[in-house]
């Protein structure tokens, strides 16, 4: 028989009771997360989202024993006793409560269980379509709430500095335009306007920057943001973003902000001061260093240049690559002499998958160096090598010869996968750094035209103005990202602000006037009215959290996500509509049998 | 020339300036509110988000002035000055600044402006079209920003207050599953499974109750809902709602939070005391005393029931109308003997609209009672009359004689009528009740099937649980709302957790197991692991904010809302798509030219 809580009040979390308590009667509920029958006694362990306690139920209670005889693992209860120190040798100092125990006066059973498909504990090696077919039951594990705290906690840090320097949070609509400039958009069909359709925000650039035109000055939102596109790796459907935009600054305001923001959140959430000013790459040097503008500065092993070195050595290969323009750079890997020929096979291999045509490679030996190259180079050009790679004995050299693009993206490539096999960095360790100066455009073969490498509202820097006209690809923008530990945290730029250099934009971007009109047209029209210089920046807030917390996916830190598929286990959307639903939205759905075919692979 | 702002830095907002600020060299960024030209002098009135600053352009600033001569409104310019006191006598007693002035040193200036299609001040008498086409101009205006700030301070106080009773926000997925039980779904078609669709949510109900049985808690969202109705009177397609929800606790806790809460957000906010406890009503005592479940405690004019004194009276309407199961009801109206006859008839016009077949009245004058219908009284039925209805002479009273529903309805819209007219209350007075036990059900008679006063998840006061077997209508919920003003700020209920419940209420809604289980399966499954007696309550952010700020519209409290047709006047929302967009999400539009005529009415 199940009974309602009339007439008690819970006095304490399960977790939070402690010696100080003893003596007290307290009234808790949770759940059973274990009970154990010993010595003639019954022992329940509760649970709520604060901890655990024991329970002990005495035949003598009467009433609270017999119902304590009914309960299982994950039945809801109320229990009303009086907390007692444990005997002599029964503590358990690896539980926070473990000095006391709660001997139950009554006993209320408020709900039942079935047996979970899982145990409510952490690490359990669970199938995670399990995990999110009962997600309830999954979120109850007490790491799972702990992520779901600092989810919290972290959005509230976030609030409180940015309301200390004067942010609104103003909150934009959900329910907009499709700009396909971009990603995918999801649409909403409009019911009132036949064969019109709403779409998702991908983000709320135009929308925040159209409040610094009304002179907002100050805006940041946590807001849910769409993309439409495969679910590749560790993507969801719909995300969230700390969005912010401000007017009257430069870029060294945000950065510096920003900086303030993160120390600020890592110490409120995490108890982890962060040292600023934070490191600062250009993208140039980001890739020239480190192989990526993602760079992972936990640790070393920065990628050398030797093309001036090797420009007239007897390596063809070489010799070949700096000739038509190319590169050779190599990394200098500590005690990399003792790699197994397995090892280096491995290393080869993943240099091709990222498009390098081969990994040459030089041990530096107690014997010299033993290298299937090393006969094409003179004494005096190995010993340049060296110094220039900064080898001692006992290292291994790797080089990559070929454009600049390949070879960079290649040893930034090796670089992470030797700094996680060496174990360079203590994974816990934080290394965030900027990477400013971005290129403005690049140029996208599949679009046959330049597209912004950040988006088309990206400030190009003033210096650089002339080459809008003369060399495009040259042009840096005033943007800038946040990496942490070689994860893009967030990225921002300076806005253009004037509707001259924003047709300049669009016109590089090989939009006619008119296609920019129709796409942009209020927002080049509110640049005619009055607008200030701005500038912001937009974090993922999935992706911060799953960083903090160390996991290694975000579906983890979101409380319901969709699935690689992008599909909810829980509730089973998305999911067919009454016909009815459609006719109102004046749609019909064409489902060919090649896509029933490939619905049933996806999944 | 426009200008950068490279080497300057703002130093103070313009209207943070005051007297002490005297001697100090400044640094400004804003808009042109006004330029004057006066004694050789340039005059501008400098607005940023803090308030208005007047700046002077002296002939011998050189540079400075000439740029001043330049500007014009709404321009955005940077300036450099000096703080000097006004001269004698031009001191601005109305502005927070106007015992000082900026002589500029430096101008620049940042971007021009086209002339505003109207006004940046308050009370502009412009089109709300126009308004909402230059939102961007619109919100520059104070009274807008401020609605802004008030908004903001709003949510922030929200958080604040949670936080500290250990709620935690936790962010419920905006692709979700269609239920059809409730509004209109705007749904997303999902292009990874052709034919199926995701839907917006209405609102968190299911996630948040998920995540009680997931041991959350107390769970709160500031989240985004959506209903795709016909957008009469005042309501948006997108709303912003604030979610709550508790676990372990019963209907007393929840309101003596949400008390506590709704104290915290008008002192924090607006520095206003509300008092507690606030008043409570049973839905049938709002009823029965103001005609309404959303009752006006801005003033008194309560109904009275007459229906004893008069079911043996002279008056045959009165006499039928009590015999035949309905009611006669009144109220009192202090003074009203003044009424002219076409004051009468108009209430009496009033009355006929909502449903009554006509308004009896009697006036109490120094001559005695005034009305078409004394004479079917005795002078002893006259003064029990007066007697019930406390009328003194000069009062006018009004009757109803009617079904219980229509005289209700009709006395509360008359009150609500006579309380305006007579300026009963003062419009900035804060009334604040809840109103409880509403009915679990009603009976829809489109439908020919019962259906939930508040939602299918609302629990059932126990004591009426047998009720459920033999007399559905009767069942009181336990669900409550809170009332400001005669507005319905929120509603929230104690909710089922125990599947047998929940089935029985899917089963009185005239579901069947198997519609109830394609529904909501999930939600009954939950139920089976361990569920804990739980309830929330949801408020509408927007009225909220609308009330605060004493506007007539919420559409002044959201910052990018959309129009009454549902469309968006700044960018355009809703829009066609490209066809391969369509093609993705395997869909055709089917717009029939009935459709395209509907289009044409509802702009």
């Amino acid at each position: 028989m199940l009974e309602g809580i009339a007439g008690l009040h819970r006095s304490h979390g399960c977790g939070e009771l402690r010696a100080t308590n003893t003596g007290e009667e307290v009234t808790l509920m949770g759940w059973v997360h274990r009970r154990r029958d010993h010595g003639g006694l019954i022992f329940i362990d509760l649970r709520d989202r604060s901890g655990l306690v024991q329970v002990v139920c005495d035949p003598e209670s009467g009433e609270a024993f017999k119902k304590a005889e009914e309960v299982r693992n994950e039945y809801v209860v109320a229990v009303r006793g009086r907390v007692r120190q444990r005997p002599e040798g029964t503590a358990n100092p690896r539980l926070a409560t473990g000095a006391i125990e709660v001997e139950a006066r009554e006993l209320r059973i408020l709900n039942r269980a079935k047996t979970p498909p899982f145990y409510i504990e952490d690490n359990i090696g669970v199938d995670e379509a399990l995990r999110l077919r009962y997600r309830y039951l999954d979120l109850r594990r007490p790491e799972m709430q702990e992520i779901l705290r600092l989810r919290y906690q972290t959005t509230r840090a976030i609030r409180e500095f940015l309301d200390g320097r004067g942010f609104w949070e103003i909150e934009t609509p959900m329910l907009t335009r499709s700009t396909p400039e971009g990603a995918r958009d999801f649409l909403v069909p409009s019911r009132l306007r036949p064969g019109e359709f709403f779409a998702l925000p991908q983000s709320p650039q135009l929308f925040k920057q159209i409040l610094m035109v009304a002179g907002v000055e100050r805006y940041f939102q946590i807001v849910r943001c769409f993309r439409d596109e495969d679910l590749r790796a560790d993507r969801q459907p719909e995300f969230t973003q700390l969005d912010m935009e401000m007017s009257f600054i430069q870029r060294e305001d945000i950065l510096n902000l920003v900086e303030e923001l993160m120390a600020h959140i890592f110490r409120e959430t995490l108890g982890v001061e962060i040292n600023l000013p934070l490191p600062r790459l250009t993208y140039q040097e980001a890739i020239t260093r480190f192989g990526t503008d993602k760079p992972d500065l936990r640790f070393g092993l920065e990628i050398q240049d030797v093309s001036t070195e090797v420009k007239k050595c007897g390596f063809k290969v070489f010799r070949d690559a700096v000739a038509t323009g190319g590169v050779v750079r190599g990394l200098c890997v500590k005690g990399g002499a003792a790699f197994s020929r397995r090892e280096l096979d491995e290393l080869t291999k993943l240099a091709t998958t990222y498009g390098a045509k081969g990994l040459a490679w030089m041990a530096i030996t107690t014997e010299g160096v033993r290298s299937p190259i090393a006969k094409f180079f003179t004494a005096e050009e190995l010993q340049e090598l060296m110094k220039v790679m900064q080898a001692r004995e006992g290292d291994l050299l790797l080089f990559v010869a070929d454009s600049e693009t390949i070879a960079a993206g290649t040893l930034g490539a090796l670089r992470l996968e030797l700094g996680r096999r060496l174990r360079l960095y203590d994974p816990g360790q934080l290394a965030f750094t900027w990477v400013t100066d971005f290129p403005l455009l690049e140029y996208s073969p599949e679009e046959k035209r330049f597209v912004a490498v950040h988006h088309p509202f990206t400030m190009p820097m003033e210096e650089d103005w002339p080459l809008l006209d003369t060399d495009p690809l040259k042009v840096r923008a005033l943007a800038y990202d946040l990496v942490l530990n070689g994860v893009e945290l967030g990225g921002g730029s300076i806005r253009i602000h004037r509707r001259d250099i924003q047709e300049k934009m669009f016109s590089l971007l090989g939009f006619s006037p008119e296609e920019a009109q129709e796409k942009f047209g209020f927002l080049l029209e509110a640049f005619e009215y009055g607008t200030p210089p701005h500038g912001g920046i937009a974090f993922g807030l999935d992706r911060m959290v799953m960083l903090m917390a160390r996991r290694d996916t975000i579906r983890d830190c979101i409380a319901f996500p969709k699935t690689q598929s992008g599909t909810c286990l829980l509730t089973g959307a998305p999911s067919p509509v009454a016909p009815e639903q459609l006719l109102e939205l004046h749609l019909r759905t064409v489902v060919r049998s090649a896509d029933r075919q490939g619905k049933a692979v996806q999944e």
